[in-house]
């Protein structure tokens, strides 16, 4: 059996969720706009699943807005925001770390005239709240940045972040919840943001569902044309299981979540511990500041593509980074915007716990992860020491 | 048990395409874009899916790119040919009778400086090619038009249309094919067309799953940004599942279209007889050039909300026109176009079969359509006659 290390990539399905979901996707076929009784069966399921996402974030139903995801979700938000907002500036605030669904999103805006300030971050990948707020300018419509990274797991500042945007009437705050929302929680009053995005596939729903918190009275432009649904802001039929879905999967979590982190935060230490203890790994991202379920390193003289690849083998499936990146050559922008170089963010290695890790797959895990890079790090050094490998044809 | 009669809003999804859902949703949950073994296997259901459905369809599986649904797959033709055409030209070309995913997405193109030309149609909702042909210009970058509308079946003379817009090198051709896929065969090479969009839930697929086939060298405007999914199209984790059974259910569907139509079409046609043999009561598009399972009338002296909603209470589920736009006070945008009056455009039924459709269940709709229909109009021939209803109150 693989031990599943990546759930920051990809949970699996919740068993309650798609026994959630089936009937959606048996009896309760109807079209949630049509009016005769199979449409209104499904209307109600599509209602419920506002409200019980709702009710997860303190939010009204009508606040929330299912999409096909969180790319969708950051999509909307930054879009439909930047361009509602288009009368009254055209600034957008984001920061180096961001997931590619925001950080292109952006890059993609400023093609149409919208101007963009990337914040750096520290050593940790963190946003230094005065940064932002001597970022923002009269011209400033939206600030958007990730409660929490997945690549190193690292929380942000989210209260002061917030507060400096407050400080400006014009600046909507859009928080990109994606990561974060198996691990923290979420209220939307609390945190005070305008727009709030979620994936299903995150925290055991399925793939294919997202939603987005709109904060009532706050406008967006919509970016899919065609019928009335979900209240004139994403148009399409809706996909009535995967969003009866994100909301099962979305309330267990929510509400079982407090409860399970402790037990989670010790497996990632006793996994960290035995990675740590290789020689030249080292932590990256913030050493408490973290998801409870997150660990990410470098390890010197190694490759994680190497790494990942060798440890796939051993029946250990994790990533070196964003499973969205993957296939790309470049190094993690993430750990580039902290300042490793690319020689150390080549050995990059992630290693993400869900609800359904066990103590016995970390105790498997911290003695075969530490042994392959053990052995990737000798290999290197034995190629270092004899380049053109001689010691092995003499 | 309800009869079904609104197969054109949605269909109940297919035994066999659940089936082939199911592993997705269960054991294969990996990402498809990490490189370890689960995601692996995820990623080889995503490059089946995607040769299945160019199988059908008679192209490459690296010109077809998943999307949520029929409407974003309409949304990222239109936007992204028209954003990617900018530099050619600025005009776009559709009808009247078009979905709104289509005319309610060139209207938003239209604030971004492009300038949309909307074709007129006949009493039967077909466009006449020689109009398409009068309304290029050397501006002009796209053509969008549906292979069969939706709301009154009615198949667009597509060889025409397509030849005309052949005549100019510059002219990119979508062809919505959301509503025809599950009748009419579908080759994009004999359609010569640039851009086709399907939807899963038409052809007893899943909802909140959609294809666009992009031709090879065409070039569009990503209009979701993020990854690199689906070679940079269309950014965002893949519904794996739902991409599954969209293929599953389309390759099911065109293996067994053919066959299956005349029966369907004896089937529409034992139904419109008994309802058109109700004084009053009009066919409305094409008589002939339509699709097998479709039957779309106006009825006089009635009012289509009511009628559905009494044939919804005897058992039968069926519409006036779109479910999209079910909610709106508005005459169909269709009937109008086609030049029915708001009054007669009132009175529209549609009555759509599918697969499952059975004879027994034709047999009891043409008892109790044509019932309710006369009902409807003798209590509306009442209230004319009696319009303060002082013979009930005596």
């Amino acid at each position: 059996m693989t031990i599943y290390l990546d759930h920051a990539a990809t949970t699996p399905l919740r068993r309650e969720v798609l026994d959630a979901m089936l009937p959606l996707l048996t009896e309760t076929f109807g079209n949630p706009s049509s009016a005769h009784a199979p449409g209104r069966k499904a209307r109600a399921a599509l209602d419920e699943a506002h409200e019980t996402v709702a009710g997860c974030i303190g939010a009204e139903p009508r606040e929330i807005i299912f999409t096909s995801g969180g790319t969708e979700a950051s999509n909307l938000a930054i879009k439909g925001a930047a361009w509602a907002g288009k009368a009254t500036g055209n600034h957008l605030i984001t920061s180096a770390v961001e997931h590619h669904a925001t950080l292109h999103t952006v890059r993609h805006l400023e093609k149409f005239g919208f101007e963009v300030t990337i914040l750096p971050v520290d050593r940790y990948g963190r946003i230094d709240p005065d940064h932002l707020a001597d970022a923002i300018t009269d011209r400033t419509i939206l600030v958007s940045f990730m409660q929490a990274n997945n690549e190193v797991g690292t929380v942000q500042p989210i209260g002061e972040l917030v507060a400096r945007a407050r400080e400006h009437r014009n600046v909507l705050v859009h928080l990109d919840a994606v990561q974060a929302a198996p691990y923290l929680p979420i209220d939307v009053a609390a945190l005070d943001v305008d727009l709030l995005s979620l994936g299903a596939h995150k925290f055991e729903g399925p793939k294919g569902s997202g939603a987005l918190y709109l904060r009532h009275g706050t406008t967006i432009l919509a970016q899919q044309q065609g019928g009335t649904q979900e209240r004139h802001r994403r148009a399409g039929t809706e996909n009535v299981a995967g969003t009866v879905g994100l909301a099962t999967a979305f309330r267990l979590c929510c509400n079982e979540r407090e409860a399970a982190m402790p037990q989670l935060a010790r497996l990632r230490d006793r996994l960290r511990d035995a990675v740590l203890a290789v020689p030249g790994v080292e932590l990256t991202g913030h050493p408490r500041e973290r998801l409870a379920g997150h660990l990410s390193v470098v390890a010197s003289e190694t490759d994680g593509e190497t790494v990942t690849l060798s440890l796939d083998l051993e029946g250990i499936a994790c990533s070196t980074g964003s499973a969205c990146t993957s296939g790309s050559t470049e190094p993690s922008h993430v750990l580039s915007a902290m300042g490793y170089p690319d020689e150390e963010a080549r050995g990059a290695l992630r290693l993400t716990l869900g609800r359904t890790t066990t103590a016995e797959e970390i105790e498997r895990a911290s003695s075969i992860v530490p042994d392959v890079l053990r052995r990737m790090k000798s290999a290197s050094a034995a190629v270092a020491a004899d380049p053109l490998g001689e010691a092995v044809l003499s």
